[in-house]
């Protein structure tokens, strides 16, 4: 499926710290009509990574018809005047290429590799389908089935998808991040034709848009590509504000339990309120992400070490920070218990394993530790024109600017242990959060 | 404060039972502009109950500017072209009247009990603000914090509110009874004149209200006088449909603690989604009624007697329904454990109380009592014109019919024991339910 719906693509933002300390700066234009180009020059083999992010995804949707961004992200491959449906992906692979969409809260981008000489034949259709875009009732209603089946298998028959879908609504009760990107069934069944074409109007324009291209070119040659191909088109006169609805304060520490006969292996999550790195301030999102890769984010972390290695009674334990979005963020806890333990049990141990963080704070080498994996993931990504493409532009749709992105490295170098604690400190705070308990369907 | 938000004032619809097993049928017509009107002749003293209800409350208002039905509620006392601000009220009250309003999440209603021969001053009032409000920026501005102020001292000061609020958004994660008809602090905050007079332009229309007039007049008496205040006015010419957006199904019990330290007393809470008798069929809304005043209607009730009589471990045990909505219900269940007691005792004996009610059904005789308990209050609502006028404007709001009221003694009367159990048990359910605790600070 193309339809990868990316809530985790906003970890890529994170994987970038560098020995270098610096991410490649790319070369960037904007259009005449609004469109930004960012340009990541990588001459090393004659392939090229385009890639066109929209600034709207699922919290953009309007109420009662979630599930249109994701939507869109179909109806994409479904033909204009010059292409035939299902056209655009069979034109790609017999080029050779390789193509893609996914859709976040945030944004929905769409994605293509080719070789270096048939650019501007994947840029053509790109650009031809950000205007034009022509789908039969039948496609439509077609379509509309489709995604309800993968929502179905997706979602309602996984029991985890079912349980963290409500512990986000939960914890957003009101921001548009309480919504799922693929939306409610009962939605999706729902939706029609001329709120989808306007939704589409209004949010595929020039103007709201990053086209990224990374590989074997520069900005100057690629600028009379994107000028012939993109700059003909006609922004959205009035772009809607993106500033969503925000949540009241926070009441106290939230619980559900989901129990399905498709459960084999119990287990807890914890997610928590955040913020991210579109809404903090200074190094906070930067020293958020250092505490919870020592709380949780690999096997030498506190919680795998303590539940599953010294006391046994966990399969597995982690924490990870998604500081990604536009409109906050999250950190959630995960773990399973050995056969035999409780839930209960599990539950009181990651509490106290918690609780021993953040009254002591991470150890230097902890500190060290969490930096330097942070810094080799980023180092893997500067390696990949396809990560550094995508690095850029999520952490752009998401309100981030070039700087952000070319200093992230610096940056997480730059967290002090007292940044960290503070941070780990302001975010796991039981009254920010809800806990999720999945069960067998007969289990106490 | 004029400003009562009548949540509670759905329970009007409940009070409707009557040993003549109906309620008094008014008279009824409709102007050309829309606009219904219901006469309930009442000639025992010279005095008339005038009330206007609109079709429109919190559950209609723009996603961002939760409140601005009840501002509405507010601002209608700050004067039109004729009548300058505060003067509404004062006018009444220098003739020997009284007024009010109120707002749920369904309507928006205002009220004004007068002498006979002063219906027609009050009536050209009433009409008059319905289309030509008029209020400066200060107006607005200072009544903003006025309602600000008015959330704080009931939700914000109020532990139990707090809690509630939450828990009613924990049970409504998508539809919009989900957010508090007196709205959130920060968009009350935010709530700006272009949206509210857009609110106000829309909804307050001849077509959208039902005015219900008691007392000392007849239908033929009255016709004059709506047709010359209210008949020139204009109606809205595209209404917005009222059909909201609906939640996704049930995940598991859900469960939120909340602790202040202005809690004195613990106690806890339980709500479970419900039909109403705006969206149930046949008579399921009355059987639901019979069974949750069995539940935990009276100190004879089954939560009563089992907690605070025989097993003397609670201060308080009840149970309601909140059947009025048009958009669905809630059953909720109230315990205050003695000194001494754990809530997570009292819950496990709630929910042993219940389990055995679900098990058993209830007996002939708590079925007679509960339906005569019902029918007295409907005895008691028919000697009172504005009872009775309350009761004709919140079900007529609330998408019943007159045959609807008039029926409901005869109907609750027609509730079967097995009809009041398959409610009960469908009703009851955890996984369509919210629990709350309300704690003291330092409480374990």
């Amino acid at each position: 499926m193309r339809a990868a719906i990316a809530a985790c693509a906003v970890a890529f933002a994170l994987v970038s710290g560098a020995d270098a300390r610096e991410l490649p700066r790319p070369e960037t234009f904007t259009l005449r009509n609004g469109l930004q180009v960012v340009v990541i020059t990588d001459r090393r083999a004659p392939v090229v990574t385009h890639m066109l992010w929209y600034r709207v995804g699922g919290a953009d949707e309007p109420r009662g018809s979630s599930g249109v961004a994701h939507f869109f992200e179909h109806l994409m491959f479904k033909g204009t005047r010059r292409i035939a449906p299902g056209e655009f992906s069979r034109t790609v692979a017999r080029n050779g290429g390789d193509d893609n969409a996914f859709t976040s809260q945030d944004y929905t981008a769409y994605y293509e590799r080719i070789a270096r000489d048939r650019l501007e034949l994947v840029m053509g259709m790109e650009a031809d389908r950000m205007r034009n875009l022509r789908f039969s009732d039948e496609t439509f209603a077609s379509e509309r089935d489709v995604i309800a089946e993968e929502r179905r298998q997706r979602v309602d028959n996984n029991p985890g998808a079912v349980l963290g879908e409500r512990m986000r609504a939960m914890l957003w009760p009101h921001h548009p991040y309480g919504t799922p990107v693929i939306g409610f069934l009962h939605e999706i069944n729902t939706l029609d034709r001329e709120t989808a074409l306007a939704f589409y109007e209004t949010w595929y324009a020039p103007n709201n848009a990053i086209l990224v291209v990374a590989g074997d070119v520069d900005a100057a040659e690629l600028r009379p590509l994107v000028e012939r191909h993109y700059g003909r088109l006609r922004p959205t006169r009035e772009l809607p504000s993106r500033s969503w609805v925000s949540d009241p304060p926070n009441v106290g520490p939230m619980r559900v339990t989901h129990r399905d006969e498709k459960v084999r292996q119990p287990s807890m999550s914890r997610t928590y309120r955040a913020i991210s790195y579109g809404t903090d301030e200074g190094r906070q999102a930067h020293a958020l992400d250092v505490a919870i890769d020592i709380l949780g984010g690999s096997e030498t972390s506190r919680l795998y070490r303590a539940l599953v290695e010294e006391q046994r009674i966990a399969v597995s334990a982690s924490a990870g920070a998604s500081t990604g979005g536009l409109g906050g963020g999250s950190v959630s806890v995960y773990a399973t218990p050995v056969e035999g333990v409780s839930l209960e049990r599990l539950e009181a141990a990651v509490d106290e394993v918690i609780a021993v963080f953040l009254r002591d704070g991470p150890t230097e080498a902890e500190l060290a530790r969490a930096k330097s994996s942070l810094s080799a993931a980023a180092i893997y990504s500067r390696d990949s024109q396809e990560s550094l493409a995508n690095i850029y532009g999520t952490s752009l749709a998401q309100g981030e600017s070039i700087d952000d992105v070319v200093n992230w490295p610096r940056d997480i170098e730059a967290v002090t242990r007292d940044e960290a604690l503070t941070m780990a400190r302001a975010t796991l705070v039981l009254d920010a959060s809800v806990t999720g308990w999945l069960l067998p369907e007969d289990e106490e």
